[in-house]
């Protein structure tokens, strides 16, 4: 497979095209930014981390059924992946509050959410990811009502993988990103990342946030928590 | 009917007791305000205003077959309703984007919609009346499921009754907040308000503003376009 043209750099991954027209290369960064990118920073060894930590995530998941863009890792920051329109929403499911939920409906953070609840923001870095109601979904047409469904179903069985992917390990699942995409002909497949970038995991026994909320906080080094989740999933840092 | 103890106190009306337990006075206030309390100034003349068009569109509304609190205007600042325990959900069904709509996702404001659009907030000033999806008001038991139909339902036939009676008047319906709630035995009313105060009202020749966005936007006279909505609409302004 050859590396091509460079078709997008996002904040935390670089896209290029390959011989195939349906599969990309991504190229994993070291930069860590948040805050809508205001607050930036480039971290050794972080590349690596995301994109062995995605690997391995994707490939439990495909044994557990959930289709996704994943084909396979390359190297220590690189990955082929199937090539979608990427449905411009973030999906997030929440398991214990944190984050915005707390700070906008005034839950205490940590606690306990009934059951998971999935969240749908306008991926729109100029209008700063804003929450979206069905009938906004409906308005904006980024999803028709079938695979918006599909995609809530997706979102829900890959919290149920992942917390039991991360309970073994002794890691809280509280919430994390999801982004999914179209192939060319219509299928909806998981794609981007799953990550400490887009997860938030605190250990089970001492609650140490092991993800990107140590950046936005300032909580210490933050690719100590990524080894961490690297490490305890099997993988080897080096 | 007597009037009793205050029993709240708003920042645009008051509420006080009756000898009937189910049975409120509504006493409105010459207060404006705008941007959660921010803002806000005495402004003669607009209790009068409110409580009339209040008055004569809950009317209208009860021979359309709206159930609603409203059971007589009593003075020209006053009003009875039935006592409801609102809801604490603020309805907004928009027509045309506007406000946090236009602001939030992006829509130039005076873009008409599609179809109706109905959004939930949460009633809760301390948060800055946060948006709610279907999953957030499970979520915070704020209403039953059925609860929410009911009132979903309710609000978009409000708004056809509403679009009815402005465009008659000359005068474009954009978008408007309700608020329900429920009586003793269970049944949703419509209670609150609606008035220039909870509507944006434009023109439709001139597309001048007849609502509150004058106050909110500095634009002139408040009262001005809240006596031509009065007048229009039949009533009289002394
Ligand atoms: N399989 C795929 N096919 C096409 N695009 C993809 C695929 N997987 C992920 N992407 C997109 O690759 C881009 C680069 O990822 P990255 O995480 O760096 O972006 P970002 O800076 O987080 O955000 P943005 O998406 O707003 O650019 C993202 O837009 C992501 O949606
Ligand atoms: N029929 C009713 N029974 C009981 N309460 C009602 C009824 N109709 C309206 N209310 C409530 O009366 C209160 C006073 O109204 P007002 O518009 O002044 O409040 P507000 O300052 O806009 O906002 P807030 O509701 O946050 O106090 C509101 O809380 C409103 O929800
Ligand atoms: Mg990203
Ligand atoms: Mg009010």
């Amino acid at each position: 497979m050859q590396k091509g043209a460079l078709l997008y750099e996002g904040k935390a991954k670089q896209l290029f095209a390959t011989n195939d027209p349906d599969i990309v290369y991504v190229q994993y960064k070291n930069s860590a930014t948040a805050f809508n990118g205001e607050k930036k920073e480039e971290i050794a060894g972080k590349a690596e981390l995301n994109n062995q930590i995605t690997s391995i995530l994707f490939n439990r998941l495909a044994d557990k059924g959930i289709p996704s863009h994943f084909v396979e890792e390359l190297s220590p920051t690189e990955q082929l992946v199937r090539k979608v329109a990427i449905i411009p929403l973030e999906v997030v499911v929440r398991n214990i509050a944190a984050g915005s939920l707390a700070n906008r409906l005034g839950f205490d953070e940590g606690v306990k959410l009934e059951k998971p609840l999935v969240e749908f923001y306008y991926k729109d870095d100029a209008l700063g990811d804003p929450l979206l109601t069905d009938a906004h979904i409906a308005l904006l047409k980024l999803a028709t009502e079938e695979e918006k469904q599909t995609i809530e179903h997706l979102a829900l069985e890959i919290n149920t993988h992942l917390q039991e992917i991360f309970y073994e390990i002794g890691v809280i699942l509280v919430d994390f990103k999801l982004e999914f995409g179209r192939t060319t002909n219509g299928e909806i497949l998981l794609a981007d990342e799953i990550s400490p970038d887009t997860c938030r995991l605190w250990d089970k026994e001492t609650n140490q946030k092991l993800d990107k909320d140590v950046f936005r906080r300032n909580l210490g080094n933050l690719t100590d928590g990524y080894a961490i989740i690297l490490s305890r999933l099997g993988g080897s840092s080096q």
